[in-house]
């Protein structure tokens, strides 16, 4: 690419600009406190921005929980991964998507066994960071009761991050958490007719 | 939370036709290769998700190859953790974000050594996934040449999966990947006041 010094001087000059407009940001930002993350919408990357979380976490010496709501495949690459790492506990919960199981009742005995699961590693101060996987479906589908959920995310402690994934997020959630993020599908290689591919489907 | 039969049954018949839709759609897409997925938008996650795929395709046994093109911070969790990961080659090419080094000369330098060790794993099957940890920005200000990125992207093994990431993808990399997500904030903690914190931001 050819450089002109022109070109480079009012980048330069641009980029100082920004630095100051990214340092006042920062300076502003002073609050310490866990984080509660919430991953929605219909793209790819709810659950694996998730899980990169995990290995973010884990290099910070943090004990991580997860708890998956729903169990899609029992051979995921994540589990059979994460699960041979010290500092983490590892629950699949749920038996399948809900037009696998097609059984209701089931699914509400399901994750409310799962709820208790999490409950636990959320009135827990040494887990760092807790994940709970495809929650937004067990809400969707009121599987469990929102309220009840939230109540136990606000008296979660202080310091300790939450992530949540799944499609179509609660209204109530959304106001309650700290950062939301809408994965909005822009193209995916299954429409195109790939097959889910280990690696990176599961 | 209150069960009635009716409830259930209709649940029940619902879950069943979505259960059809979802297996024809399977059934449909049956091509194997190689994935291009590109996660990009203003929102939290596109990294992380990346790095959560790091962990799904460890646990296929798959090698895995990392290439952060901006370097945040020295003193990331991600990197902490894979570094120690048999089976992980994790580079951090890059010197800090644009508005940090203000040299423009210098970033391109950075970005086009960053290139030729991305290069490398794209000519290499043993290696089943590759993450290029915010090469958008790199190709935003043009410190590398999106034509020869894409080139060497396509000429890349079948089977290989790789993951660009970063905010504002060129349209042309958005054409050529087959599965993009635009990570779209809806809300984030940094904007109430919360510091970025450990496990969560970096």
């Amino acid at each position: 690419m050819t450089q002109t010094p022109d070109r480079d001087t009012r980048h330069n000059a641009r980029m100082a600009r920004k630095k100051d407009v990214v340092d006042d940001r920062i300076a502003a930002a002073q609050a310490e406190r866990g984080v509660l993350l919430v991953n929605t919408g219909n793209g790819k990357g709810k659950s694996s921005a998730g899980f990169g979380l995990v290995a973010r976490a884990l290099g910070h010496r943090m004990r991580v929980g997860v708890v998956q709501f729903i169990k899609g495949r029992s051979d995921t690459g994540e589990e059979a991964f994460f699960r041979t790492q010290p500092g983490v506990a590892w629950h699949v919960m749920g038996e399948g998507f809900t037009w696998e199981t097609q059984d209701r009742a089931r699914d509400v005995a399901t994750a409310a066994a799962a709820w208790a699961v999490a409950r636990e590693m959320l009135q827990n101060p040494e887990v760092g960071l807790v994940v709970l996987d495809e929650l937004n479906i067990a809400l969707k589908y009121q599987y469990l009761d929102v309220d009840r959920v939230l109540a136990d995310l606000r008296a979660r402690p202080p310091m300790q991050h939450v992530v949540v994934t799944g499609r179509g997020a609660p209204p109530a959630l959304v106001e309650a958490a700290d950062t939301v993020t809408d994965m909005t599908p822009v193209k995916h290689a299954f429409a195109a007719g790939v097959k889910a591919m280990s690696g990176m489907e599961w």
